[in-house]
């Protein structure tokens, strides 16, 4: 059942033993509405804990510094920034997925699958909505939730910078501002911090780097060995498959990347001028206008590329 | 003379045939704060152009587009973002430097050489100034000048990241997207494209990366041979030097640059717990306490990284 912002508010306010879930791979925002939240529901003097069904990487370590454990049995549910029950992951999804009582979300896809959701879909992050709602609630905002929720709302927009923000989040974020949160820190940590291994990914990475089609199509080619040899596992591609299409003039970038299983994946990044979707679809794929994926079997990563790069140079440049 | 908000705008509403001036290397916080102005101007029926000594980037052309050009014998100059008179450059330096009526700047370092001068060095840009400004002179804030002062909020501030980021930073941006700021377009040009050549140096210099101190200190090596292979120019250094700061665990980064008179210029970034500036000092240089550069004349580049990691090393670490 969809419900009101209100009514959302109202379960929160006389649900208490409160299980929070996060989504799995979790995020600035997921983590920053989870605990935002707890430390807000413990000042309201209630009990509430928090659970993810994957590790929290160290590095958001400040947004839960200072709650003690709490282990109860959960008499009411809440999950944050969660889109479908299968994000919650196996550990937490199949001991509590049917059972939750609040969904509070904020992506379009978002699936029904708890008892009420509250769902914004023009809201920047997930963390935005808990703002509110805390605020709602009627819990002082103090720099520990403040650190939280400034986390979301800068993580979830690439500190500001994409289309997704909307006055409000700068709004919110001036008034999180001037509660305490360290901005500044905060996006250090987030942003201008990288690991030695995928900086080292990132020099093969552009060693690879191909350009064609008149430098409008760029191509990155990632081999098993490269990720060995730099000790990195997938998630550390995140950070790789933007490059190409940040090259100035180029329209279309590819990276190819050889999977351990004999597949290659192949992920297209486009400019507003052409469709990353429908390049993928014509594979078998799909995706976002501007972010897509595909995938070939049976196939070398170096036969993968030329199916790919002939088809980009021949019918789309 | 320094002179109150409420006395800059009614010398602004007071004059006509305005020539506005910019700083040399051309930001986006001088040319936002420049073309904005300009624009308002115009809207209440003034003549005003803009100069700079230096060429523009094309990437800026979104700030003048539609602005027709006018040629006029100035009666009343403005500087902005223009911390001192060498800034403005020899051509216009020269020419207009001890004719400015009102310099509207933000630095902390600011000097007086206009006749009057308004700062605000708690501003994180000169473009914050800019818009109250214009929000004083009575011009309403149309789209154009709205990605104007968007341009100086969001380029001065990393993309509003770093700690010079206040409430009011964000307010204002709020206020700018809602007046037609295009604002990701704006932080894409601004942040999300590189030359294939800056690219090509960034590769260059992360090969040159060395790992010191139990992982403390990280140094990269630029040659004359290596910008002459790449073909950029002195500014694309500019996007290097944090990168040595950026590795998880370093503490303090240097770039060492060959220089193309047989000297060796060193800058050097530190995190919250070493002073760049008392680094430098040692060696005759200088700066901000988490960025600082000094020179090397008269050695090698190669021995004068070794002079200033043998110092590291031996007496910081």
């Amino acid at each position: 059942m969809i419900i009101s912002f209100k009514e959302a508010v109202n379960e929160l306010k006389s649900a208490d033993g409160i299980l929070i879930l996060t989504h799995v791979n979790p995020d600035g925002d997921t983590l920053g509405s989870g605990y935002a939240l707890l430390r807000a529901l413990r000042k309201l003097g209630k009990k509430a804990r928090l659970l993810c069904s994957d590790p929290i990487n160290k590095k958001f370590s400040y947004l839960y510094e200072g709650i003690e454990d709490m282990d109860f049995e959960p008499s009411y549910i809440v999950s944050v920034d969660v889109a479908e029950i299968k994000l919650l992951g196996d550990t937490f999804g199949e001991k509590y997925g049917s059972r939750v009582n609040l969904a509070i979300d904020h992506h379009e896809t978002s699936r029904r699958f708890a008892e009420k959701t509250y769902c914004e879909p023009d809201s920047a992050s997930c963390c935005e909505i808990i703002y509110l709602i805390i605020k709602e609630l009627g819990t002082e905002i103090d720099s520990d939730i403040a650190c939280c929720i400034y986390t979301g709302c800068s993580t979830d927009t690439g500190c500001f910078k994409y289309s997704n923000v909307t006055p409000r989040t700068h709004r919110i974020a001036a008034e999180l501002i001037e509660k305490g949160a360290r901005h500044s820190r905060i996006n250090e940590i987030m942003f201008d911090t990288k690991t030695m291994n995928s900086i080292m990914l990132e020099r093969r990475c552009l060693e690879s780097l191909e350009i064609m089609g008149a430098g409008k199509l760029a191509v990155i080619t990632v081999t098993q060995a490269m990720l060995t040899e730099c000790e990195v596992d997938k998630s550390a591609l995140d950070a790789i498959k933007p490059l190409t299409r940040q090259i100035e003039g180029v329209e279309i970038g590819i990276t190819v990347k050889e999977e351990k299983n004999g597949k290659t994946g192949i992920s297209v990044r486009t400019s507003e001028k052409y469709d990353a979707a429908a390049i993928c679809s014509d594979f078998g794929g799909g995706g976002h206008v501007r972010a897509a994926g595909c995938e070939f079997r049976d196939i070398t990563p170096e036969k993968a590329k030329e199916r790919i790069t002939d088809y980009i140079l021949n019918n789309i440049l």
